[in-house]
C-alpha cells in the first residue's frame, strides 16, 4: 500500500486546484513554505475520513494493529491525551469507579472529572536511591480489586516517565478474573513489542486498551499517537465515539503521514535499527559505568527501559536543575527534565553516534570535576523520597475541582485542601489533587521546587511569594 | 518580536542536541524530511508552555487578542472543536441550559452530552432557492429567552459553513440583556475584523466567546486555531481549565507557528491582500453573471461571506454531486463540498489569478453545456428545502445517546427515535440527532443523500441496505 506521505505528494503535484480548506491552499504563505504547505490538505476524495474510515486511512490502522498485535488500533492528532480521555469514557459509564496509579498523567484525571468518576489510587513503591516511582505491583492491585469489588476499570502506566516497565501481563491476568478492563497508558512505549525482541507491548500481553504516543519515542511528529483496543470488554462503538467527541474533525493530515511514516520504516528496517540503537546505548552506559558521583539507572530489559538515561545526583552537591543546566549551556545538550535529585536524557532509535559521544564526553567530564571538589563545599544532600506523601484525599475530585477556591500562601496552607491540581511539568503527574488536604511536607516539597528553578504548575509564584488555590468551604 | 517559525529554525540551527521529544530529535527518517522535523519540538527551555504560557507563547496570544480585538486570545491545536468543547463547558455548569442554533457544528453537540446540557434548539430560516440555512434571526432568539427564562447561554455559527453571516452585534446585545455569556462558533471567519475593513469579527461586536479556525479561511495547517474571550459573563480560570483538558499536553509547535505565521503577514500585509482577494472575487462573480443555467449565491457585505462560492445547480438536471465530480476529473479542480442542489467552493486571501480563471472558464463552460441540452433530457428537479424539516426531540441527547440501541433499516424506521448522530460530512451538522423522531421526511432525505453519493455520517450501508441505529427501549 502507498505511503501516506507518498499520496500528498502526489496531490501537490497531480495539478488539482484546492477550491477547499485548509486555507493555504497549499501554497506557500509568509515564512510556511511549499514543502510543508504542500501536502497539508483537509479530507478531500481518496483521503478518508479520520473519524469514519473506510479506505486509506482504514487500511492504515488496519496495519498498525497489525504491528503492534493489537485487534484494533487507532490514529490519534490529540496525543495520548485524546486516547486516555476516550479510553477512561469508553471503559466506564458516568459515576462509575477506577483503580489508577498515582502516577497517571494529569489526562487520566480529567477524565474521571469529565465522566464524574470515583477514582482509588494505588501509589506506586518509591525506586530506592532515584527517587522516582517504580513500576505498580501486580499485588497491589490484587489487594485493591479484593477490597473494593465495585471497582470496574484498572488504569496503570508503564514504562513510566522515566523508565520503568511494569508486569502487565500478569496484572491483565488479575484485573481479567474479575472480567474489567485493563487501560495500559504506554504513551513512552510506542517502540515496544516492534520487531520480535526485547520487551512486548501491552496489547500482546492482554491489556484491553493500550495508549502509544508516537512522537515521544518513535521518530514521528509531536502531537501523534496511537490508542489500540483488544478483546471483548470494551464497546467498539463507544469508544469510536468518545474518539470522535475528543478529537478535532480537522485532523492533520501531516500528523497523520508522521504516524505511517515511522511505522513504515520501523515495519522494514525496525529489527536492525533497534539493536544499533540497543548496541549504541549499552555501550555508553558501559563507559558510564566510570562515574564516582553521577549515578545511572541501570537499562534493566523488562524493568527499566531502554533509553530512558536516568541522571542520579544524589549526594554530588548539585542539583538536577544545575545539572540540566550545565549540560544545556556548557555543553549545548538539552535534556528533557529535571528535579532536585535527578535529570533525564531520552534517547530513541533516531539518534545518530553524535548523540552517545557528546553525552558520555559531557557526564564523564562533569563527573570528573563533580569528584575533584568534593567535600570542598557543603554537599547539598537530597533526598526527595522522604517527600512522597500519599496526600489524603478528603473530597472527591469531581466534586472539589467544581467547588469555591481562594488564595492562600503557600507557606500558610498546610491543613488546607487543594483547589487545583499542582505539577511539576514534566512529566505531569499531579502531587496534589483538587479536595486533597495539603501537608506540611508537600509544602516543603512544592516550595523547594520553585527555588531550585523546577517548572511548577497549579501555583502563583508572585513577588517572591508563592500563592495556591484552596478549598473555600471546606 | 520574534516571529515562532525563525525561533524554531534558530534552534534548529543552533547546534543544541535534542535528549528530549519528540523521537525523531530533528533529524530526518524515512520520508519525512529534515524541514519538517527541524522545527517539530516540544516544551523546551525558552519554547514557553501553551497550557500555562508566560513567555513566547504568551505573548502571541497577545498579540493574536490585539488583532482580532479580543480581551484574551487563545492558540488552539485541536482544531475548533477544542474551542466550542472549552466555550460550552466554561459558560454553563453541569445540568445547564443552553439556546442553540441547530446548524452548529457537532462538537457542539458533543459539548452538550459531556456536560449533560439541556438543551433547546433554534432552527436558521432556509435561504430560498438555495436550500441552505440562512443566519439566525435576533429576533429568534429574543422569544426564546422570553419563552425559557432559565437559558444559561447563547451560541451561534456566524458565517456559516455556506457563508451566512447573522447580526452578532444585535444579537449580542438581546443576549447580554438577561445578562448571559453569547457564543458565537466564528470558525469560519477568522479572515474577518483584521484590516479595518470589511465586517467586524464577532470580538468586536460584543460575543463573549469567539472560536476562530485559522486553517479553515486563514493560511495556516489543518487543525490550528484560536478561542478568544471577552469580558466578565466567563470565568477565566474555568476557561483554561477545559482549554487544558480537552487539547494534548503535547502540543505541536508546527501547529502554532503556522497560526503565528498567518496572523503575522496578515498585520503586516493583510490590507492590501484582502484588497486585492476581494477585487479578484468580485471581478470572478461579475464574469459569472453571464451564467444562465448555474445560480451563484449573491457576495453581500455583512450577509454572504467573500470567499464562500455556493453554485446552486437547481432545475439545471444535474446535481451538485455531478457537478462536483465534473469539476474534478474533467478540470482538475477540487470543491469543498456538494449536496444534490448545490455546491460550494472555497476562496481565501491566498488564491493566486490561476484560481479564479481556471473556476471561471470551468463554470463558464459547464453553463453552456447545460443550457445547450436542456430540455433535451428529464430534468432532474429538486427542491431540497421540503426536506427541511424540524425533527422533534423525545428523549433529551444527554440521556438518548447512552440508551440501549438496535439497527433497522432506514426505509422502515420512520417512528423510531434515532440512537445516532445522522449528518452529512462536510460540513458535520446533524439532521438527526440521538432521541429525536425519524420522520418519512428525513427517511427520504438521508436516502437521497445516499443514492446521489454524498458522505452521510452515522448510517451503514450494507449490500445495497442503509440502516440506520435506532433506541431500542422507546
Amino acid at each position: 500500500m502507498e505511503h501516506l506521505l507518498d499520496k500528498l505528494k502526489k496531490n501537490r503535484d497531480s495539478g488539482i486546484y484546492p477550491y477547499h480548506m485548509p486555507g493555504h491552499k497549499r501554497r506557500p504563505f509568509g515564512d510556511l513554505n511549499l514543502e510543508l504547505c504542500g501536502i497539508d490538505i483537509t479530507e478531500i476524495d481518496g483521503f478518508d475520513n479520520l473519524h469514519q474510515p473506510t479506505g486509506t486511512l482504514a487500511q492504515l490502522q488496519k496495519q498498525a494493529a497489525v504491528l503492534y498485535g493489537a485487534e484494533e488500533s487507532f490514529y490519534l492528532v490529540n496525543g495520548s491525551t485524546s486516547g486516555v480521555l476516550s479510553a477512561i469514557s469508553a471503559a466506564l459509564s458516568q459515576g462509575g469507579h477506577i483503580l489508577m496509579a498515582r502516577n497517571c498523567h494529569k489526562s487520566a484525571y480529567h477524565g474521571i472529572y469529565l465522566r464524574n468518576l470515583k477514582v482509588t489510587y494505588l501509589y506506586p513503591p518509591v525506586l530506592t536511591g532515584y527517587d522516582i516511582f517504580d513500576a505498580i505491583l501486580p499485588e497491589q492491585i490484587l489487594t485493591a480489586l479484593e477490597t473494593e469489588p465495585e471497582i470496574g476499570a484498572v488504569m496503570i502506566v508503564s514504562p513510566t516517565y522515566e523508565g520503568r516497565i511494569a508486569d502487565v501481563r500478569r496484572i491483565a491476568e488479575i484485573v481479567h478474573e474479575r472480567n474489567i478492563p485493563l487501560i495500559v497508558d504506554e504513551a513512552h512505549g510506542a517502540h515496544l513489542g516492534l520487531t520480535g525482541e526485547g520487551p512486548e507491548n501491552s496489547c500482546q500481553v492482554g491489556a484491553d486498551l493500550v495508549i502509544h504516543s508516537v512522537h515521544k519515542t518513535l521518530p514521528a511528529l509531536t502531537q501523534s499517537a496511537l490508542l489500540h483496543v483488544n478483546g471483548s470488554r470494551i464497546d467498539r462503538e463507544r469508544l469510536r465515539r468518545f474518539l470522535r467527541i475528543y478529537q478535532t474533525t480537522s485532523p492533520s493530515y501531516l500528523l497523520m503521514a508522521s504516524i505511517d511514516n515511522s511505522l513504515r520504516f520501523i515495519e522494514q528496517g525496525g529489527r536492525e535499527a533497534f539493536s544499533r540503537f540497543a548496541e549504541s546505548y549499552g555501550n555508553m552506559l558501559e563507559d558510564l559505568k566510570t562515574c564516582r558521583q553521577l549515578r545511572i539507572l541501570p537499562w534493566e530489559k523488562g524493568r527499566q527501559d531502554l533509553g530512558k538515561l536516568v541522571i542520579s545526583v544524589k549526594d554530588t552537591g548539585m542539583t538536577g536543575k544545575e545539572l540540566y543546566d550545565v549540560m544545556l549551556h556548557e555543553y549545548g545538550l538539552q535534556l528533557e527534565m529535571a528535579t532536585e535529585s535527578y535529570a533525564l536524557a531520552m534517547f530513541t532509535v533516531n539518534d545518530g553516534p553524535e548523540a552517545y559521544e557528546r553525552m558520555t564526553l559531557a557526564l564523564l567530564e562533569i563527573d570528573h570535576e563533580l569528584d575533584q571538589r568534593k567535600g570542598a563545599e557543603t554537599s547539598k544532600a537530597f533526598d526527595d523520597s522522604m517527600f512522597f506523601t500519599e496526600p489524603i484525599s478528603k473530597i472527591p475530585l469531581t466534586k472539589a475541582w467544581d467547588m469555591q477556591t481562594e488564595k492562600a500562601e503557600l507557606a500558610e496552607s498546610a491543613g488546607c485542601y487543594a483547589g487545583e491540581f499542582v505539577n511539576l511539568y514534566p512529566p505531569g503527574v499531579p502531587v496534589l489533587v483538587p479536595g486533597e488536604e495539603i501537608t506540611e511536607k508537600l509544602c516543603m516539597r512544592i516550595q523547594g521546587w520553585i527555588e531550585g528553578g523546577l517548572a511548577v504548575h497549579g501555583v502563583e509564584n508572585r513577588n517572591g511569594k508563592v500563592y495556591i488555590k484552596v478549598l473555600s468551604e471546606a
